[in-house]
């Protein structure tokens, strides 16, 4: 019974997440029905991260179990041709130990956060870019988020709703760059909280639009209180980069 | 009576394209529409090119007159509140001369066309590149390439429709390069006929695939004969970047 390590590309706009819920459509669903209809197997598709609503990814990784031995090949032509019509994109499949376990075993996430800094609004990247009008400055960003590298209580960049059990984490990067008319935001950590990403890009846009400084910055991680951070930046810009092991 | 000169993005998926049809919506109606809803004035919007339907746009340019002398922030951001929700955006407005010919004064205009070449078809970017399978060679591609540059009887690059009076144009850049997983076509001139870059492209991916050499679009090209050319490569990969003036 073969372990196949699945990594997955999808435009995140029309899903409920990447996790089966009850009001709507998920990328997990997709797949697991893809599966479905190509081997006649019901499986479970564990994913490394259960990205929300809206969020993308380019490089999620999920492992399933077959009782047939296809090829990874095998399994990824057939994926991708019964995904469709569905944005999601089998980018490779390999067969893996059965000890791999795509959340547990994952090492290190990298996310991408993707900001439009300019006056007019987005066309070809609608739903996929967090559109602000107003000039941020990238240098002041990027200096006062070296505030929240390393480890930290990130309570106050924690969503209520978080199943964590510690919000004691160690952020490895988040480096933040001018990009043509975009600001990226590159976080990388073992795991994040809830939110964690998008409540940092939040908090940082203040010092972008220079309403904050480094020092509320770090006021507002020592205070351990969401109600002192800023506002959760919007699903539509984050991307679930990749998943290493 | 001020001209004023717009740049415009849009994704071209929904549109059959620039230019006012009878058989669906246009990026110009959506503009002109716009304009009526934001002035209450009917006009033109001549465009400097006649993207094809799902062809997109980063830089065309359009120009219309106005009985009001708006400021060109103001239009800029009355324009892209009416536009939506067609992803269509104003990227910038500038008043202009009344000699000012979005077409007739364009002296080059910058065409990308981008292939994504992954066995994996796209999730993200579904309906904005043309998805080739098969392992590509763009170094072949790009030398091969070399012989389009210049002045030339494009007529075998030539679509049947093509109002242009003379099949003559000179191509000045046609650089193919890998980019990640994509392979990009810059293409550079003056002016160019109706798909010429879809059937430059189309005709070199048969020299990335290996079935032709440079010898081959040379007597194509030589040939004066649409038929004996490549086939049209889709408009979802088709991006005007920009005119310049």
């Amino acid at each position: 019974m073969p372990r196949y390590k699945l990594t997955v590309e999808y435009d995140g706009t029309p899903f409920v997440g990447w996790q089966k819920q009850d009001n709507g459509m998920s990328v997990q669903a997709v797949i697991e029905e893809a599966v479905r209809k190509f081997s006649g197997e019901t499986v479970t598709a564990t994913g490394a991260g259960r990205t929300d609503a809206g969020v993308h990814a380019l490089g999620q990784v999920a492992h399933l179990d077959l009782k047939k031995d296809w090829t990874p090949n095998r399994v990824r032509e057939a994926l991708n041709y019964h995904v469709q019509p569905h944005p999601v994109t089998i980018r490779s499949v390999e067969i893996v130990d059965d000890a791999f376990h795509a959340r547990l075993s994952a090492r290190r996430r990298s996310y991408l956060y993707r900001i439009l800094n300019r006056r007019a609004p987005p066309a070809l990247d609608l739903h996929r870019v967090w559109h602000v009008a107003k000039a941020l400055n990238a240098a002041a960003m990027h200096e006062a988020a070296q505030i929240l590298v390393g480890r930290h209580d990130f309570t106050t960049f924690r969503a209520s709703l978080c199943q964590a059990k510690s919000p004691v984490k160690t952020l490895d990067r988040l480096e933040i760059a001018q990009a043509g008319e975009e600001i990226h935001v590159h976080a990388e950590a073992r795991s994040f909280l809830h939110h964690q990403v998008r409540n940092m890009v939040g908090t940082l846009k203040l010092v972008g639009e220079g309403k904050w400084t480094g020092k509320h910055v770090a006021a507002a991680l020592a205070a351990r209180d969401r109600r002192k951070g800023g506002p959760t930046a919007p699903a539509e810009g984050l991307y679930l980069v990749e998943v290493s092991y």
